[in-house]
């Protein structure tokens, strides 16, 4: 439930390693880099070309923040239930409640089209790095950056001609040490197709996430469009609805979002002393209005759970890795990696100190980092009036001068998000603006000048009720008049929204110059010359850091020793009817009580593997050998949000739903029987 | 607004020296140890006996964490609005807001008393470290804080034979280095008299909360009464309503509540690894729940805000200490500290190593934590319950075996805070035990016994709701019988928060027991090596951490360099008005807004002096060289938050209400008269 990639506001056994070679099952790693002697060290046997490149051909990304894998010769996508949920919260209401009662669509007529998402497969990687790293040539600070970004924005825009159907997307690996320009076949009409209820799909909620063992169906199905019919695919995975078996090799394809494996210890600290704490309390105190908001209706607690839920999960995430580094054990043996790479380093003067320029950086950035945070509200109206100034804005310049998230490359999906139609909640959008205006002051003090321009004489109370109230983002036309409009259209609305986030927009620009300036150039020359040290003393079978672009990993079906005791690697259906307690979150789905008797409790339901995963790889097939798919990953354990920082082979864990638990729920539970074929066509 | 003594659940230019000995004007002295030496040859003067045995007879203790003095002859009390603002609320109802209005008695047949209130005045104190320590003997573990609490019993049982009017307790200072016994004469019928309106008393709200300049008048009458009548007093301070002059000496003599500057390194890594980043989560949550609930309607708000204020103060100090130890500095001046008393230390056989034994006591406490703290629930009828059954079964054995909480020198004011009338709101009670119930699941996990005992098979919130809505105990009448009918009405009770108290207590008493043998006994026996090991080293002029007992400060008026730019010590009526915005919490009171023709806006409003305190000194008289008070501390600045953990003279400072400002306020804002004239008596 766990792995959508984590995009609200920004662990014991063995101990990681993260800046020396993978040990073990460690790794994700790119599909042009597949450790193939490695793995036939480990396991006696490794996937060949052909294998990696259909199973590539298979796995999709999810513009929402998951991954996925298609299925079917017909677009058919499987993913899990938390990656589509906003989805169905977005086609429902009060009166038909698609995350509570589940949803199928029996025939394709009744597939639903999802708001805002984008169905993306990789089609090539190109090696950029030479060419960028050529137009940053001797470039500093801030011009690194701009210089940076003004060539990926070339590449990406000269890499994809038709823009209707491909995007280009250059991904910064080891921090700066390359560049990869990645192309991909994307599907931007992409419908739901089958769901369980909410509380089949995320049994034991909160309390078990990231917890193991698991008894929930976290899986769904989309299906991608194009011109109004289903996509006809030539390469998909085979569907298997069979038991995992212990021990047998299990890899995980999809887009793990981002990992700090290769951060210096000087970031980390500035992480465990400043960044989470700050996080994890307004985090908290954010669940905290929401849950007691949500308590006043029932309509207010359909209409907050995808919220809850997301930022239940990212606090759970976060709570992790503040825990993890301040484990001295942990943070100590990533100290050690750091020793170790120094040591293998010394005396190479090509490389210089990098560690010494990021600890400058972190200095600096920890005296704008405040400032840079809270000047940035919450809420989906307010991001629809930043995105729409800030496009305005940036249009008007060449594509090489924009900003990253406003080049030609990347406008497109930026235009999906802003105009398609869903639906906002008036509460829900204050509870974000008020918070996020509120933990501002709070932070940067009644009498920054920062604080004053975000509240001028109001209350965050007041600020967040008067611009909720008075705006008119919510209705897409006139989201779309004012996109198409541009900066004309900009200056004229008189929407309190548009005309704060103008407001704000100055400032804000004037940040980020300083935290490229000071922060982000320095640390991409320093990340250049730490890739090189780490190529230098360890050769080049290196994963990088995760980027949400596509991975591989590859491990198998295992269990683990927790306080003595060995955790079985697969639960049964069954064990969802005995953990059940009549209370939420551990009740039971209606479906499942209805069908009990139809059931087969033996059925396996969820399981674990070794493979090394993060948030984003939610979705992911899980494929065995033979390149059929056995599951969906949906989870990590307890010991997983540690990986964030380095993977422990012995503890850290990814759940999977398995397909022989989805195969059972498409027959019995949630019967969708053209599914059930449509899956088992050969 | 801040120092009450923390209560919810369980902190720079120049750096702390926890261990060494005291600097400049650091120092929360008892008043058996008064460093006057050490005071001459800083200021060349320091008061005599005759000065300090006045003040101590004026200095009050409020048993809801406060401190406070006897201002006039007739038993007038001066402390803080915040020291009162519970019992205004406890007499207000939507009709009739003390709060939010104030409140002036203007003859005394309209002073009101204030539930749970008490005020005690030491009267002696006598040093019983030997009797403590023989009765401790070479007891260890649970044996040790057995012989130790049963000796204390005794002693204090001994010392108070008229417990109507007096109180007796052994407080143990330097962590088991000493034992005083100190006698109070107490007074149980404590009336308000005077408030400010609460936007008055707390203009700035939380943003201004330990932060300067500030402009609140925090400040507010009691009175202390026996028999009916205003009891007489022949020792009482001197009010004295004039400028502060800066550089002059001032006192502050209250009664700070606990710091925790002779820590090991172990205790505070610790604080900053587990206990404080689990408290500012979980706190932050309350806020949160809070907040929203409280946005409901202006009933709940009202009703909320009394303890809203609690948990937001508790949460600023919370953070400000996890701030405090997340300075790698201030966190390595404190090992620095450390490592000097060890070096002193070597070889002193007599002391061998209580670093390791509290190292080891800490390790083992690490085990039991979570534990230890989550079977806790929280709210005021939760507290009723349990402290019934506890005080029901403690009270069937002899004194000397009891849980130090329900010993007969204890159990007088318990009964009085568990009898007394005050209000409870079933809205805000089911959000306490929900969140502390929800916030125990989460820590301990789904699975835990601990959990399962809490919980069995209902969710936080079915049973939360159970509880509050099935219990009868907010009827004082219904405790009052079950006080005392002792154990066999509390068995026949089938009130379901009594049955729960009594489902839970079993296993809290076998947790504190594991605490006692594990932790609480090895840090004691340590604590008293620590302290021998200080005074060999630094000799006998130390302070101990402070005890919630009385303490003397001396210091100046002076402000302090903050970024750069000096503080100027002393604001003005006049700067209150300039920093009004018209929005929350920047709103005057009505009677400012109404008054302001009148006011003397040169008038001296708050001060800041380098005195040491810490929360448990809010209302503390602040006392010049001739005796009088010049003032009531109410706050410190935002730099005391490390405080707890060491005193930092160049930044650390009190903030203090001016005696002048509470002068234009009962003559011209809140005009009190008959006030005016009994504090001008001579």
């Amino acid at each position: 439930m766990s792995l959508r990639a984590v995009t609200v506001a920004l662990v014991a056994a063995s101990l990681p390693l993260a800046a020396a070679p993978a040990r073990a099952d460690e790794g994700m790693w790119t599909f042009d880099g597949f450790p193939a002697a490695k793995m036939r060290k480990d396991y006696g046997w490794a996937p060949d070309q052909k294998w990696l490149d259909n199973v590539r051909a298979s796995a999709v990304r999810l513009t929402g923040g998951c991954s996925a894998s298609f299925v079917s010769a017909d677009g058919l996508i499987l993913t899990n239930h938390h990656c589509v949920v906003d989805c169905a919260q977005n086609l429902s209401t009060q009166a038909s409640d698609l995350v509570a009662n589940g949803f199928t669509a029996q025939t394709r007529a009744e597939e639903r089209k999802c708001p805002g998402q984008q169905a993306e497969v990789v089609t090539m990687i190109t090696d950029v790095t030479k060419d960028v790293k050529a137009a940053i040539g001797t470039a500093m600070g801030e011009a690194l950056v701009k210089a940076r970004d003004a060539r990926i924005a070339e590449i990406e825009k000269a890499g994809c001609k038709d823009t209707a159907t491909m995007r280009c997307q250059v991904v910064t690996l080891f921090g700066g040490g390359q560049y990869k320009l990645y192309t991909y076949r994307k599907y931007s009409d992409v419908r739901l197709v089958w769901a369980p209820e909410f509380q089949a799909a995320f049994f034991g909620g909160d309390p078990d996430n990231f917890n193991y063992p698991r008894y929930a169906l976290d899986a769904s199905f989309l299906r991608a469009y194009e011109n109004g019919k289903p996509v006809k695919l030539k390469q998909y995975l085979k569907w298997n609805p069979r038991a995992p078996r212990e021990g047998e090799a299990t890899f995980v394809v999809g887009n793990p979002g981002s990992t700090q494996r290769l951060f210096t210890t000087d970031q980390l600290a500035f992480q465990r002393e400043v960044q989470l704490p700050i996080t994890n309390r307004v985090l908290s105190e954010l669940r905290g209005r929401l849950l007691s908001a949500m308590e006043q209706s029932p309509e207010k607690k359909r209409e907050g759970g995808d919220t809850l839920f997301g930022i239940e999960n990212s606090l759970k995430v976060y709570v992790g890795r503040q825990s993890a580094l301040n484990d001295p054990k942990f943070f100590n043996a990533l100290a050690d990696a750091e020793g170790d790479l120094k040591a293998k380093s010394a005396g190479n003067a090509a490389i210089g100190d990098p560690w010494g320029q990021v600890a400058g950086a972190v200095k600096a950035y920890r005296d704008v980092y405040l400032s840079y945070r809270f000047t940035q509200p919450s809420g989906d109206l307010y991001g629809y009036a930043e995105d729409l100034v800030k496009a305005a804005i940036e249009r008007e310049k060449p594509n090489a001068e924009r900003e990253p998230g406003y080049t030609d490359s990347a406008l497109p999906l930026l235009e999906k998000q802003v105009l398609d139609e869903k639906p906002t909640y008036p509460w829900l959008e204050r509870i974000w603006l008020e918070w996020s205006l509120s933990k501002a002051r709070e932070y940067l003090g009644a009498d920054d000048a920062d604080t004053r321009l975000l509240l001028g004489k109001e209350s965050p109370e007041g600020l967040a009720a008067r611009l909720v109230e008075g705006s008119r983002l919510a209705d897409p036309a006139v989201r779309k008049a004012l996109w198409e409009g541009g900066m004309a259209a900009i200056r004229a609305s008189n929407d309190p929204l548009i005309q704060y986030a103008l407001k704000l927009e100055p400032r804000q620009r004037e940040l980020k110059k300083v935290v490229d300036e000071r922060y982000q150039g320095p640390l991409t020359a320093a990340g250049a010359k730490l890739a090189d040290a780490r190529f230098a003393a360890y050769g080049d079978a290196l994963y990088p850091d995760a980027t949400f672009t596509l991975r591989i990993s590859y491990g198998k079906v295992a269990g683990w020793l927790e306080r003595g005791a060995m955790v079985a690697p697969v639960t049964t259906m069954g064990g969802a009817f005995d953990r059940a307690t009549g209370a939420e979150p551990f009740v039971l789905a209606k479906a499942y009580t209805a069908n009990e008797a139809k059931i087969d409790k033996t059925t396996p339901y969820d399981f674990v593997t070794t493979n090394d995963i993060i948030g984003g790889n939610s979705g992911s097939p899980v494929v065995d050998k033979d390149g059929s798919v056995i599951g969906a990953a949906f989870d990590g354990n307890i010991h997983s949000l540690g990986g964030n920082y380095g993977y422990q082979p012995e503890v850290n864990r990814t759940v999977v739903v398995s397909t022989a638990a989805v195969q059972e729920a498409l027959e019995t539970i949630y019967p969708a029987p053209a599914l059930v074929k449509e899956l088992a066509a050969k």
